[in-house]
C-alpha cells in the first residue's frame, strides 16, 4: 500500500509500505476513508523532535473495517469507524475513569502510520467507535476532525471547566484552538475570547462562536485579557500551543480560582512553582482522552449540530502529503485533509 | 505591648512593640487569647527567605475583640473571633468564588505580627468569624489551629478532590500534613496513606485517621505508593512541604486523572512541563483560602467532632517564643502554641 514516511526533517514522501495485517487477536485492519496532518506532526517535520530513521506518519483516521482478529467482539467488517491517537482497552480502571490515553495497555497510533491506505488498529473493541451508518462524503471532514483535533479541543474545554455563563479564553489558533472555541460554545460559555493574529483563523474562530478576538501575545495579551475581564482574567483558559510563552500566557490570563486546560504538547516548558502557587489556578491537561468524548461528538456531527470539518482548508490526494505538510508548516493551511 | 520580632536568621526576641490602633474604619483590634509559630515562619528563621530588618512575626490568631472602626458592622467588642493569614473583604468577586487569599483588597497579616498581645485586623467584617460564645480554655488550641494549619490542610484535601471512597496520600508530616489527614478522614476518604519517617508524627497521623504509613521518600516513596495502589497511584495526593522533591513525589504518586492539592509554600520549584503533561494529573493549590472553611471548621470544633489542637505538642508563654522557634526548627516540636 501507499503511506507517508518522514525520512528527515522537511522530507516526507509517500512510498510503498507493507500492507498491515492482523497481528494480535484484538486487532482490526481498516481501509482509510480520510486521514490528515496534525500540528504535532510538524514538530519532527521541523526537526524540533528528533527523527530516528524513516518513520511512518499520521495518527488521525476514519475508515471502513476490513478485517478483525478472533477476539474482537463489537467491531465488524463493513462498519465505518473512528479511533484516536492512542489505542486503549477502554476497560481498565484508568480508562473507566475517562483517561484512555493513559490506559494501562495503550498503544500509540503514530508509530503505525495513519497517513496511508490501510491501518492496523490494536485493541479494536476499546479503541474504535462506529457511526450509525456509512456516512455521506460531506460528513467525512467533521468525523475525521473528531479523531483528534475536535476531541483534543473538547478535552481542553472540559479540563478548563468550561460551563454555562463563564468567560473563556483560548490561547492558540491552530485547529485544536479553533475547535476549543467550538467546544466552549457547545458547553455554554457566555463569552469566548480567541487569541489570534491571523485573519483567516480569526474568521473561523468567530464562525465557531468566539465573541472577542485578542491579537496581542505574551504580556501584552495578558494585559488585554485583564482589560476585557474587569482586571480578573478569564474563568477558563484553554492552552493549545505547548510552549513556555503560551503556558505562561494561559496561566496569567486566568483569574484566581479559575481553570487552565492545556492540550498543546509540552515542549521545553518549565513552570515556576512559586508563581503557579500564588496564581491560585487549577491546571489540568495532557494527551486528550478523545475516546471518552467520541460517542457524544459523533452524535453532534451526525445530527449536523456542529461542523468541525471547517478546519480543513486544504484537501489533497494522499500522494501529495509533502505539499500538505509544507502548507501547514508555512501556515498557508490550518489543516490538511489527505484522501487515500 | 509585648511581641515577637525576628532580627536576623535564628534571632527571634520578644520585645516592646507599639500597641496596635484602629487605622482604617474597617479595622478591629483584638486581644490575643493564643497564637503560635508556623512552619512557614521557619523559612526566614532559617535564613532561606531574606530577613529585611527587624520583622514582627506571626499570622495565626484567636482572641477577643477590643475595639472596632466606625465602618465595622458585624464584628463587636467582646466577641471571640478567629481570622487567618490574609485579611479579605469577603465581598469581591474573587472572595465570593471562595479564594479569599486572592481577595482584590487582601492584606497579609504576617506583616502585622500576630505573635503578640494585641493585633490590628484590617477588613474585620470580611476577615473575622465569631464563635457562638467565648470558648472554654480546652478548645483554644483547636480553634487556633483553624486559623491556618487546619484550614490549610483542609484546602489541600479539597484541592485534591478528596471524596468518599477515594485513596488519598499526604506528602509532609508537619502540622499541615497531619491535619490534611484529619480533613481527608472527615471528607470520607476510604484509605489515607501518610508519608512520614517520624514516630511521634506517624502516631498522630494514625490518631487523625491515616490507614497506612509510608516511610520512604522520593522515588522510593513513589514506588511504595504504587505498590499500595495496584500500580496506579492514589486518587488524591496532598502536598504539604513546598520543595522540588515533595512536589515531584506528589505528582508521581498520583494516578492519571487524579488530583494533586499542593499547599506547601513553593520554594525553588520548577515543574517539568512534559512530565506534568503526560502525568494527566489535576494540579491545584496555593495559599489556602482558610476564610472559606472557617464557619464549617468552627462548627466541627465547637461540637467536639474534631480535635486538631493535638498538633500543638509544646505550649509556652509568649515571652519564650525563641525556644518555641528552636524546638520546631530542631523538629523537637510539631507546633508551638504561645500564650500572650
Amino acid at each position: 500500500m501507499r503511506g507517508a514516511i518522514l525520512y528527515a526533517p522537511g522530507d516526507v514522501r509517500v512510498d510503498e509500505r507493507d500492507d498491515p495485517k492482523i497481528v494480535e487477536p484484538t486487532d482490526a485492519v481498516i481501509r482509510l476513508s480520510a486521514t490528515c496532518v496534525c500540528g504535532s506532526d510538524l514538530w519532527p517535520y521541523r526537526g524540533i523532535e528528533a527523527v530516528d530513521g524513516p518513520s511512518p506518519m499520521g495518527h488521525e483516521y476514519v475508515g471502513i473495517v476490513e478485517e478483525v482478529g478472533s477476539d474482537v467482539r463489537t467491531v465488524k467488517p463493513g462498519q465505518f469507524v473512528i479511533g484516536s491517537f492512542f489505542a486503549s482497552d477502554n476497560t481498565c480502571e484508568i480508562c473507566k475513569a475517562g483517561y484512555q490515553t493513559s490506559c494501562v495497555h495503550r498503544v500509540p497510533m503514530g508509530t503505525l502510520g495513519a497517513q496511508a491506505e490501510y491501518l492496523r488498529v490494536p485493541l479494536a473493541d476499546g479503541t474504535l467507535v462506529a457511526t450509525p451508518d456509512v456516512p455521506s462524503d460531506d460528513l467525512l471532514p467533521s468525523l475525521l476532525a473528531a479523531s483528534d483535533v475536535l476531541g483534543t479541543g473538547w478535552f481542553g474545554a472540559a479540563a478548563a471547566d468550561v460551563r454555562p455563563g463563564k468567560t473563556v479564553a483560548v490561547v492558540g489558533d491552530g485547529a485544536v484552538g479553533l475547535l476549543a472555541v467550538l467546544a466552549a460554545r457547545q458547553l455554554g460559555a457566555e463569552r469566548i475570547i480567541a487569541m489570534s493574529r491571523h485573519q483567516s483563523r480569526q474568521k473561523l474562530a468567530l464562525d465557531f462562536g468566539a465573541t472577542d478576538i485578542v491579537t496581542e501575545r505574551g504580556d501584552d495579551g495578558v494585559a488585554k485579557m485583564k482589560d476585557l475581564t474587569d482586571g480578573f482574567g478569564a474563568h477558563s483558559v484553554i492552552e493549545a500551543v505547548g510552549t513556555q510563552e503560551s503556558m505562561m500566557q494561559a496561566i496569567r490570563s486566568t483569574r484566581p480560582g479559575g481553570h487552565v486546560g492545556y492540550v498543546g504538547v509540552s515542549h521545553d516548558v518549565e513552570l515556576p512553582g512559586q508563581e503557579l502557587f500564588f496564581s491560585h489556578v487549577h491546571l489540568h491537561g495532557g494527551p486528550a482522552p478523545v475516546r471518552r468524548f467520541l460517542p457524544e461528538l459523533i452524535d453532534l456531527i451526525w445530527n449536523r449540530t456542529i461542523d468541525p470539518g471547517k478546519v480543513f482548508d486544504l484537501t489533497l490526494p494522499l500522494d501529495q502529503a509533502a505539499e500538505g505538510y509544507r502548507a501547514m508548516d508555512e501556515r498557508r493551511a490550518i489543516k490538511t485533509l489527505l484522501q487515500p
